[in-house]
């Protein structure tokens, strides 16, 4: 597949109707490298070792992966197999189970000899269901920002991560179509440095200012008056508010409230779990040592150092402002005004 | 100079009577390179560029640094020159400062046949003193926190750092000697790595265990109940007890303060400037933007990306539990408390 070039939108998930191409997130910025997923194993692959990521991309590969599955395999055996390995590869965000419990219901509806349309075209709505959601959140956000000139943001959470422009980067991007003079902080986001790799290239592909600090530096640029507010994304959002989202984040929202700048958090609805009472409930995926003691092939600390080394952590709701979502904006954030976004959402369904 | 054994203690900078040679910290863990050092010039060189580094070592380098440079050219002129480059190689660690100026007292009040054995005197007494202040502040550090069996720790502050075996390392290293169990959690302190690289080198050497976290999982590691403290050094501690140390630092006294455990500060008593009234009258040092846009030479970031890179952040007095010193315990940290630790250095001098 050709490389995008710099006017066309950024996408990293493709349907060509038959096979997904993603953009292997692992490779950039050096490489555009594209991959060709063919079913539910090389997907759950892809998405374990976040060659695509982001909660709401994660769903919608998901989502293809199964269909892609039931396509070689029409049966019942293959969409629990597919499901199966599908959910195992990441356990934090909610959007990878719930986009394949959406294919699954759609086949599970679906006559035998349309197993495998019935899923595709499940997975084409979830992703057009994603775009479409992350424009009108966009316009939450932006309308919430309005008056922010520099924001702080962490991990990658553009159109590398979502359906559309992004989740807290689309409202960035928002932002700066609206005003002159719009700027973004990315925190770097180590371990894997999502902002310094993959944010930093989108913003400078789409010509917006920007600047990247390594994530201890956050609280005092906040102390120091440098942003205006925090706005991150999210890879699970429980039933009173509380957040799991990359690690890192948790960091950030406790220099935000110290330093009196509003803190947000954008994410489409699928990301809220009310299964999930609150953040204790949430399983923090515990990833590699080799994430930390080396990088680029380049071991940065003694051979055998042991590691710590959670993926994600949580923030309490207390500590957000406002939860942006393509319904509108909780704020406060608690378990009544969460529930009323998700009302509006069966409302809407 | 032969690198020592495991058994001998960890020395970095060291002074043979002629020449100082210093652990290239740059390129730790993993080559252990010594480099001899002649004259002001080549010392400044080397503080510049981190190859010895940690508050109180690059005074104790500097001091030597100095005195190098006035038994090559014994001349007040030499001491301007000398001590106007020392001072120019980093701006906020206030003992860099301090030690050129005690070398420069020492010579005006020499006579002019014994400038260069006044200043190679006056640099072995401040490394005897940083010495014996390291022993003297681990003890008062580990009655503080006797009760604590995990202590995390930022940035590098061991032997590698200071005189003896380091300030707030130091501090863990008694506590692991008195106690069975206890263990440092050290984050890897971005952009440069020294807790990754040095804090978890010395930690193996010593034999106390360890795990390496990313700076930006401290605060949910706090937050779960995973660490009984938290000490850190400091660079520069302003006359209210406001404190600048390493990039990073202000976020874990922000997570410190949330989670409800002790958040300490260790360092010699050179590092308080009362000249300094807080900590916004600190100059931060800002750094190259390759220190974050690169990762052990490996390019992270799109070419030209813009970077913010402050080495040091600063923690307002009101969030440091205690300030541990040679000569005692501060605490609360306040302008009174810090007036009395140093009207206490004034009573022993």
């Amino acid at each position: 597949m050709a490389i995008p070039s710099a006017s066309e939108r950024i996408q990293a998930v493709r349907w060509d109707g038959k096979r997904l191409s993603i953009l292997d997130q692992t490779r950039l910025p050096r490489e555009e490298v594209w991959l060709s997923l063919t079913g539910a194993r090389d997907t759950a692959e892809a998405i374990a070792r976040l060659a695509v990521r982001g909660a709401p991309n994660i769903g919608i590969a998901a989502a293809y992966g199964l269909a892609m599955e039931l396509s070689a395999r029409p049966s019942l055996g293959a969409l629990e197999e597919g499901a199966d390995v599908l959910i195992a590869s990441r356990p934090t965000a909610v959007n990878l189970a719930w986009a394949v419990e959406r294919v699954r219901a759609a086949v599970m509806s679906a006559g035998p000899t349309t197993i495998s349309s019935a899923a595709r075209g499940e997975a084409q709505r979830i992703q057009a269901a994603e775009d479409a959601a992350s424009e009108a959140l966009a316009g939450f956000g932006a309308d919430l920002l309005d008056g922010a000139r520099t924001v702080l943001t962490h991990c990658n959470t553009g159109a590398l991560a979502t359906g559309g422009r992004g989740s807290a980067l689309g409202v960035c991007v928002a932002l700066a179509e609206r005003h002159e003079g719009v700027k973004v902080i990315a925190c770097e986001t180590r371990p894997l440095l999502q902002g310094a790799r993959l944010t930093a290239w989108e913003l400078a592909r789409l010509g917006i200012p920007h600047a990247v600090v390594v994530d201890g530096a956050a609280a005092s640029l906040l102390r120091r008056g440098l942003a205006d507010a925090v706005i991150v994304g999210c890879d699970r959002v429980a039933a009173n508010g509380d957040t799991a989202n990359k690690v890192g984040t948790y960091s950030h929202a406790l220099a935000a409230r110290a330093a009196g700048v509003p803190f947000v958090v954008a994410g489409p609805t699928s990301t809220i779990d009310p299964s999930t009472v609150d953040g204790d409930a949430i399983e923090i995926e515990e990833r590699g040592a080799d994430e930390v003691t080396s990088f680029g092939g380049v071991s940065v600390a003694p051979a055998g150092t042991p590691v710590i080394n959670p993926a994600f952590d949580v923030t309490p709701a207390g500590l957000v402002s406002a939860l942006v979502t393509e319904r509108g904006v909780a704020s406060p954030v608690d378990g009544a005004s969460v529930a009323a976004l998700l009302a509006g959402a069966d409302a809407v369904a």
